[in-house]
């Protein structure tokens, strides 16, 4: 008899995990994503401002399931799902299945503002992150050369849009690269008088958080010489500017770290989605009328035990993926029934979260407590590295880390995929 | 009263040890580069095996002068050159010299087949490196994916034209890479039947060297999986053929390491060049009509002190660098006449050469010694570990050359750059 099989579509924590979960069970899995590697993006930020090095923190997928019998790869990308003949349908094929895991995460979103997104960019796949890296020092290589004291102050501008983990982790590194590690480089300018700002709705920054680690990360961030504005909505993005209700600021490099939507053909399903395009999914994870599908990581609206939304973090994906498998395994040892109302309910196991403002600083919440400054940062370097997937970059990402840590500098302030045209 | 400027054309080894020999000096330096990295060419083709990342073999030039007070760095591109009015146009201003040295390296060359670019990468830049990469590590993820035979056999197909030093390590590291790192990786494709071919016009490899050594290369390549094809001119490059006097070699990857040419701009200088359009110097380095004016690097076609063509290696360029520097000093200290006859002439010490055939093989001579195996592979670590720029490359290059070794493992084996088009 041939094993049950189970297509995965995307190979970031909720994907890869699921995968693992189905070692030596009697299952075929082929775990389908876009790129070749499994990405660890909490570290994507360190790309963008040159502390790492894109391999660093991206690894192979084949790699991560070279020892594990029943987990094909496939670098391919999902073009229509055929929920009644239980297919996807991919560029080069249709590929049956017997269950299936979606698992793509989401994108860059910009409130419907899809204009937007050729002004500011993202912070979600290695690209973006080495063109980011690209274009921030490509910005003050021009100011180094320019005449014009507007022109320069502009180049020598980075707004931040956004004040979640993400943007308070681009704030807080890019103000380290500008005053830091770029300051001995130039000679001409003085980095010093780079701008960055970091500009968010609300009224406070990591709204999610406790509000006294709001304000320690202000104030962290503003003694690192970021300009933190909060409650400036912006109201336009144009090429190189951002509009807000009574201001304008000019910035050469403007970063959007202000939300994420789901894949568009994710809506192709069928399904309820909210605001973001989420997939509405039931308590188990399963897609509504399709027991045999379902939605793990990002890509999933889930409300846990506790009636709150699970976030958007990489533990909750990990453990959705876990999840997943775990339903899909007892169905087919046949310990439960089809039956939604007796499978198990997905629950949240919430560790807690963290941000990381700087070089030793950082913000945590676990457990009902919470921690800020060095303590935060060790906790935060400690479990990131220990997360890092592969022996060879945790311990590359560790040199990397020590070095720029003691010497302040950042080894990777390369730039890559800039093609002058031929003379 | 002003000190002299120096213009320095390219951040390669001849422009960095230029600019590096002014230090102290009353000299005024600006070092103008395409690109704002000094790139450690000889490891290039370690970034398109996937054996080390990008910023591992690249160094931010402006970072090497942090502490040089006398040296501008400025990311720009020459467009014209005006010997009489001594300035060189770049796309964004005229710069004014006293002095100018031209060390801007060689790039590609298909010996006239510009047509032949589009099918045959050559390997010169960072952008090639990762480029190549993620064409090979594509080809076989398609490889994987494909159920036709004979195009599984084509895009496991790799074609190296040319058996110099970098064709020589390229096939050799290609091999590994198949045999070796992703044999584990895929499972539907058997890696071992991957075809590398290394492509060679004259009748023995590496043919600068003693033949008992271009004997030593062949036989360990073929015993590595290579197929080594001597005599062999390339008649036509097609797309995914290479085209050779008595049969057509199929391959999804052609990798051209044949020869180099001058860029197209130092055809302008209205000077006599070789064939490979480099520029025919005066013994002291200098540019004919033009004492102010030198040429250090591979772009200088240099006769040395024994008659012999000074070579394109990287301890020439270095040499070449000093040199014009040394000689520019000496005429602004007084110590020299303008004249040339006077002008100390080039003298090239040549410390022998070397090139690595795979994981502990490789081929050096030096002061009349030859050496092979792994005696001439710790020689060629030891070297060019020591000549990495930078405490941090150098660190971060040995653990990933010690995991590498002892674990045949890759960690960049990571396609980036690659866009599906938006879903």
């Amino acid at each position: 008899m041939k094993n049950p099989k189970v297509v995965i579509l995307g190979g970031g924590f909720a994907g890869i995990e699921c995968a693992k979960a189905f070692k030596n069970k009697p299952v075929d899995v082929l775990l389908i994503d876009r790129q070749n590697h499994h990405l660890f993006q909490p570290l994507l930020y360190q790309v963008a401002s040159a502390g790492l090095a894109a391999p660093e923190i991206a690894h192979p997928i084949r790699s991560i399931f070279f020892n594990q019998d029943n987990v094909e790869t496939l670098m391919d990308e999902v073009t229509a799902f055929d929920l009644a003949g239980k297919k996807v349908v991919t560029r080069e094929r249709e590929i049956p299945y017997d269950y299936l895991v979606i698992s793509m995460g989401v994108k860059t979103g910009y409130f419907g503002h899809h204009e937007w997104e050729q002004h500011a960019r993202g912070l979600k796949t290695l690209d973006d992150a080495t063109s980011i890296r690209r274009d921030i020092l490509l910005a003050f290589e021009k100011a180094e050369a320019c005449t014009g004291p507007e022109e320069r102050r502009r180049l020598m501008t980075i707004a931040v849009i956004g004040g979640g983990p993400t943007g308070v982790e681009l704030a807080g590194t890019f103000a380290e690269l500008a005053r830091h590690v770029l300051q001995r480089d130039f000679k001409n300018i003085n980095t010093n008088e780079a701008k960055i700002y970091l500009i968010e709705g609300q009224d406070r920054l990591l709204t999610m958080y406790d509000p006294t680690l709001s304000d320690y990360t202000r104030k962290t961030l503003e003694s690192m010489g970021v300009t933190v504005k909060l409650r400036n909505q912006v109201a336009d993005l144009r090429a190189g500017e951002v509009v807000l209700k009574n201001e304008t600021i000019k910035a050469a490099n403007i970063l959007w770290a202000a939300g994420v939507e789901a894949p568009a053909i994710s809506r192709t399903l069928g399904v309820e989605t909210d605001r973001a395009g989420r997939l509405l999914v039931e308590t188990d994870l399963s897609l509504p009328g399709h027991p045999e599908v379902f939605v793990a990581g990002d890509l999933a609206h889930c409300v846990d035990q506790s009636g709150r939304l699970v976030p958007g973090l990489s533990p909750a994906a990990i453990q959705m993926g876990r999840h997943a498998a775990k339903v899909i395994l007892e169905e087919i040892n046949g310990t439960r029934s089809k039956d939604y109302d007796v499978r198990p309910q997905f629950r949240y196991f919430d560790k807690g979260s963290m941000a990381t403002i700087g070089r030793s600083h950082a913000v945590a919440e676990s457990m009902g407590m919470k921690f800020d400054g060095i303590i935060a940062w060790l906790m935060w370097l400690f479990i990131h590295l220990f997360f890092l997937v592969g022996f060879r970059n945790r311990l590359a990402v560790l040199v990397q880390w020590f070095y720029a840590y003691v010497r302040y500098r950042r080894g990777a302030r390369i730039i890559t995929g800039l093609h002058f045209p031929e003379k």
